[in-house]
């Protein structure tokens, strides 16, 4: 009898499954199941209109990756439920939805099915931007001493701005809902029939820490006097620890997935954050980069540093022992779909299928053929905000220098490397602050299918970049938890550094930068340094004005 | 019988022949032809690959439009070569051509058709910047009092820049030419097989003017000794006033179009000046615009002022009695061409199709449902550089405001609203400086074609705008001048004021400005001013730069 760990990963667009082998980290069998609702950002299901900046998903989605991932991968590597010693999850995040007491969506009761704030609101809806200002400007003339922590600013992607925006604009849904639980949580609590809260995302999403709890009420009841007990009401859940075991599979979840009844299930977890273990990962000066639709950025230090703009700096965040750092960008293969699907001729489509290539394989096959500077073009990586290192969702794309012999690979190539230039400013803006980052480890999708996006990262950020092992590294980092929350007693590991030993990998690849290459790209990064902060830092706020008429004008039509 | 003039309108893709009633400006017929080498901007014909902002024509396309559209316009009208009482021409500039003694241009001569410098210069050939830049530097250095006239900048677009470029880049071939000759005057010289320089363009694009003539030798030396004589040795045809009759259509071509030999022929002029006559302008206060692919503007004064950034202020240019002033967008419908052409997804195309509309239809039909601002987008109309009021070819485009919604139409809006800020510009440019505008006459394909993007101009300018009567009116304003060359005597009119008040239209609708749009687009308008500024005026020289790095990159690649 073999001995396997489940990991169910749940991203942006899709959920997946990878079934593992917990001695080597071999993947037997993976399953995908497409998102039925997607993202939801013009309407609801039942066609009620959303406004600027939402961003919804559907519940009954997760529980369909459950029902449909799992057993696919139980049959298609014929592993027995008895041989899967444990299974974690990992989500996007913050990703929160509220719950009634026995965990039951708000969006699944009748009179909620029209109601926005009933669903599920995903990491990039940026609709609560405003609380979110508001509750930068509060926290700051208070002095509160753990904003530092999350760079001086708390981002309108977070739990509480989320949370304030129902309380503002839906009290009903705010009065019903017994908790606020992210979706990472709520799939634990579904699966094993035991609400928790995980002290990864308590702390970095909801302001949380290990010594201090959450802010005081005080602080709660300066946003608003009816928000003062926010956090005993709508955040009472215990908090658990990463690699904890919550519970066993119910019952009802065991029919629906195959899986035994009382296999054990580990804390829930952040995509990014879960990953580390999976590429070995166990300490600092290595930053590793989660690159799928956005980017995430983890990094550990065995001290605490102020540094501006992160998304959050948590203890025991990542790791147990270490002070976990997390940057992000918003938007990065998320650009170069857009480009794909809005600004890419019809030839474009048909010499790609004619080569036998998506779209993206072959607008890279000509971007590549590019040198640095060739196209002329020079981007900001901001088509959803910029999470780090300006924190501020209200800045948008920018693109310069195009003629009329502009063509679209190009424009993607400026897309590239604009989330790269965006990549280099965070590092930079670490190392600055006292985090030294010797190697760069990138996961995700990007990484694992685009040699070349790698290798123009190299060249921008000039550091040697090493890739995760698995094409699913997320999926398997969440299973290594699994394996953990088993612990040697039921056949798997007692300590996450056992566990990432045993099943992470990186690939054996290194993409090293290119010195011709790197030093015209020192010269863009110039340029683009100019701008982010002439866009960026207030000289010239004309895209917050823009999206402000937007929004006007928007908000005129609905009248 | 009848009495009708032949107008033959040379564009930058196509030259076009309409056929007039002289009474009444009444088209009894068009015929139209597409350049068969269209514009050369990647390689000649033979293969030889051109540089970066090279933009050629092929001399023949121009003799096969006079041979294919001519008879087509008798044959459709009806109407006899006897009853056609004058021809007049105008084309694109500047667009000059070297040529032997009798005319033949360089590029018909074997050995030098794989010689980019034998070809046509298109207007919009932008490779002689270098020289133009240098031209500038030495004429302010200088103290030169010509340059004043043009707007304190001579562009790389005219003539000495572009035949100083061949003197350095080309010696054989400025060796060889015996006369570097505007294309319109090249043609008439076909025509008639009498050669001409038109005072027009030797005034707005050779620094000509007729009380002062050409600039003096020792300013061409102080560019280049080898240049000392420039104007002598190469630009020593006779000049010729506007509406003169230059000789009558030789043997050769009368067989050719089917007019009868003998046929007046009216001196050459630019599609632009040409143009004032065709919608019944005779004095001050009235700009017209001929909004095709660029932008011209025309704009008399009974006074000369210093304004800067135009294209030039020539007495007698236009019409005999005022200044003549013309300023330029170089890039308006190629915007919304290019965005067609490299930036609309395939699922447009397909709906415009279902609809049975063209593309630009379609996403205008979309585009005219947005309020402004509801796009969130800025864009500076650069695509093909700036010719008002900033004189620079090396600057590019840029936009911004994108987000992951937004969508080809959006940009498509912005685009458009992107050239009106343009023309804002100008004209609040020539308000400054002393040249008052009380009605904007607009002409040219966008003004014929799309009543959504002059209501657009209407609600940015703040200005009522009319549209030219003609669908043809550049070709009708030729035919104007064609007959003002038969005179009186011979059929025609003895004055241009007297033949433009008998064939010069408008049509009967006016454009007014909406106050409500108009409010928000002055807001629009402020951010598109303080971009201009930042990105134009020197503060960020970025466009430079990376246009410097993308000559840089391809320069590198050939080596």
């Amino acid at each position: 009898m073999g001995k396997y760990a489940i990991g169910v990963d749940f991203g942006t667009l899709s959920g997946r499954t990878v079934l593992v082998d917990i001695a080597n980290g071999a993947e037997l069998a993976t399953s995908i199941l497409d998102y039925p609702h997607g993202v939801m950002s013009d309407a609801l299901p039942g066609g009620r209109t959303l406004g600027v900046d939402w961003a919804l998903q559907h519940p009954q989605d997760y529980l369909d990756v459950l029902e449909s991932t799992v057993p696919e991968a139980l049959r298609s590597s014929g592993v027995k439920p008895e041989e899967i010693v444990g299974v974690g999850i990992d989500f996007t995040a913050c990703t929160p939805l509220p719950v009634t007491e026995d965990g039951t969506p708000l969006c699944f009761l009748e009179e909620f099915e029209d109601e926005p704030h009933a669903y599920v609101k995903l990491w990039k809806h940026h609709a609560a931007q405003p609380y979110a200002n508001r509750l930068n400007e509060i926290a700051a003339a208070r002095g509160e001493p753990w904003l530092a922590r999350y760079g001086g600013k708390i981002s309108s992607e977070w739990l509480i701005p989320k949370i304030w925006q129902i309380f503002a604009e839906a009290p009903e849904i705010y009065a019903r809902m017994a908790h606020f639980v992210e979706c990472a949580d709520w799939v634990v609590w579904m699966l094993t029939g035991a609400p928790s809260r995980n002290a990864c995302l308590a702390g970095y999403k909801a302001m949380w820490s290990k010594r201090e709890g959450y802010p005081p009420s005080d602080f709660f009841e300066a946003l608003d006097p009816g928000l003062r007990d926010v956090t005993r009401q709508k955040l009472s859940i215990p908090i658990r620890t990463q690699g904890e075991c919550v519970g066993g599979i119910c019952p009802e979840m065991a029919r629906r997935t195959g899986l035994n009844a009382g296999t054990p299930v580990a804390t829930g977890n952040v995509d990014a954050h879960v990953s580390v273990a999976g590429v070995g990962i166990t300490g600092p000066g290595k930053m590793l980069a989660i690159m799928g639709t956005s980017t995430c950025h983890m990094l550990m230090s065995e001290r605490e540093h102020d540094v501006p703009g992160i998304c959050g700096c948590v203890e025991d965040g990542i790791l147990p022992g270490f002070f976990g750092y997390e940057a992000g960008q918003p938007c990065v293969g998320d650009h170069f779909a857009w480009l794909a699907h809005n600004a890419v001729p019809e030839r474009y489509f048909a010499e790609a299928a004619q080569a036998g290539l998506d779209i993206h394989a072959y607008l890279q096959r000509l971007a590549e053929k590019l040198e640095p500077g060739e196209s002329g073009l020079l981007a900001l990586d901001w088509w959803n905000g910029n999470r780090s290192v300006l924190v501020d969702a209200d800045l948008t794309g920018m693109m310069l220098g195009m003629t009329l012999q502009t063509k679209a690979e190009e424009m993607y190539r400026a897309l590239v490397e604009a989330t790269a230039y965006g990549t280099r400013m965070i590092i930079e803006n670490f190392e600055t602050h006292g985090v030294p980052i010797e190697q760069f480890i990138a996961a995700g999708g990007i990484a694992d299918k685009s040699p070349w996006a790698m290798q123009v990262y190299a060249d921008v950020i000039r550091k040697p970049i090493r890739i995760s092992g698995s094409a699913h590294g997320t999926a398997l980092s969440a299973a290594v938890f699994g394996a953990v929350a088993a612990g040697a007693r039921r056949g798997g590991f007692d300590s996450i550094a056992e566990a990432a030993a045993a099943m992470g990998k990186l690939r054996d690849v290194e993409y090293s930068p290119d010195p011709a290459r790197a030093a015209v790209y020192d010269a863009l990064y110039a340029e683009f340094k100019a701008l982010h902060d002439y866009f960026g830092r207030g000289v010239n706020d004309v895209m917050k004005r823009l999206k402000q008429m937007r929004i006007h004008a928007l908000s005129s039509r609905e009248r």
